[in-house]
């Protein structure tokens, strides 16, 4: 029997390394599809069309969520951001595991939608950890690192609400040890559902 | 921070290789306890005190029934099935995981006491399969065995309550999955409180 795909979300604190170990995990282990969110923000320098995002007008956003044809969908500062539903299916279809980068909110209602998603939570070794991190981009002002910290803060209330959690110490040994929590995500009841209701049939007919 | 011991309940058809299967486990990877139950039923030939059970009278049972002494104990025909407390604690507070091997009712009695207890389930590959290793026995009537295929039926029944099912096809395979699903159980929230309630304090503090 196919094994099927998983639909996997990935949040984490800002600054503890989600998008690095997600290239880690799709360059060293098979089976992965990386889902690429559309947006109607501009793209940044040296963002790439289908690489980063996919870049599209509002209007064109807007017409996507009229078709049913985001996965999930949210707005933040004035700009949508979404999961086209298309590739998402189609990997999904062709047994992949399908891996999107969304933030807590996207994530509950993912889960809400697709019972099956495994739900996975990047955590920094340390606060203190990810403080470095944060200041060693020095790209931002201490008042934006204050307030990634803010909002760390307020998803850190959410993850209970995980199926597991990452800690991203080690990027390969991390990615590793991801790879292995979704292998075994695999084997939870929830994602097996042919497999036993075909021993049972299998079991009463003989009994 | 030491990792906590996980309480790990092993269920499955009768024939599914149980048994074997948790030897393998214990064997092939450190870090694991196997717990031994306590009966009022009489030995078997072959069977060794304090290995296959601890053999108590049935005063000695109640009494520690009495004592609170017993993580979950059960009667099935006229005897005393119960798994002594001491040790299972012992085990887990020295950071091993603790493997007890119990059906489902008890399965679910302890996940009732013990919220983070890892429940598995073992499958054989087919059902084909499974009754051909309980005729391969030679051990068994034809009702005997006809008797442990309408009682795997039952138990089938229960299979959403586990966390993970695990297909017993080749043993050292089977082991090794089962290892890995244990540590991927390790990463759960609920098994990690303490070290998430430390970064969400740490969190609060700098914001």
């Amino acid at each position: 029997m196919k094994r099927k795909g998983i639909l996997i979300v990935v949040s984490g604190f800002s600054g503890a390394g989600k998008g690095t170990l997600m290239k880690q995990l799709v360059h060293s282990y098979e089976n992965y599809a990386l889902s690429v969110s559309m947006t109607t923000r501009n793209p940044r320098p040296g963002e790439e069309e289908g690489k980063e995002y996919f870049f599209v007008t509002r209007e064109e956003f807007e017409e996507k969520i009229r078709q049913d044809g985001l996965v999930e969908y949210a707005c933040y500062c004035d700009n949508y951001y979404g999961t086209p539903r298309e590739y998402v299916e189609k990997q999904l279809e062709k047994g992949k595991d399908v891996i999107l980068e969304i933030e807590i909110q996207g994530a509950l209602k993912i889960k809400e939608k697709f019972p099956t998603a495994l739900l996975m939570f990047v955590m920094p070794p340390s606060v203190s950890e990810l403080r470095k991190r944060l200041e060693g981009r020095g790209t931002e002002s201490p008042e934006a690192i204050a307030k990634r910290l803010k909002r760390a803060a307020e998803e850190a209330e959410g993850i209970e609400e995980y199926d597991f959690i990452v800690i991203n110490d080690k990027l390969e040994e991390c990615a590793a040890s991801m790879h292995g929590l979704i292998q075994a995500a695999h084997n939870a009841p929830v994602r097996n559902e042919e497999l036993i209701e075909n021993m049972r049939k299998e079991l009463e007919a003989i009994c």
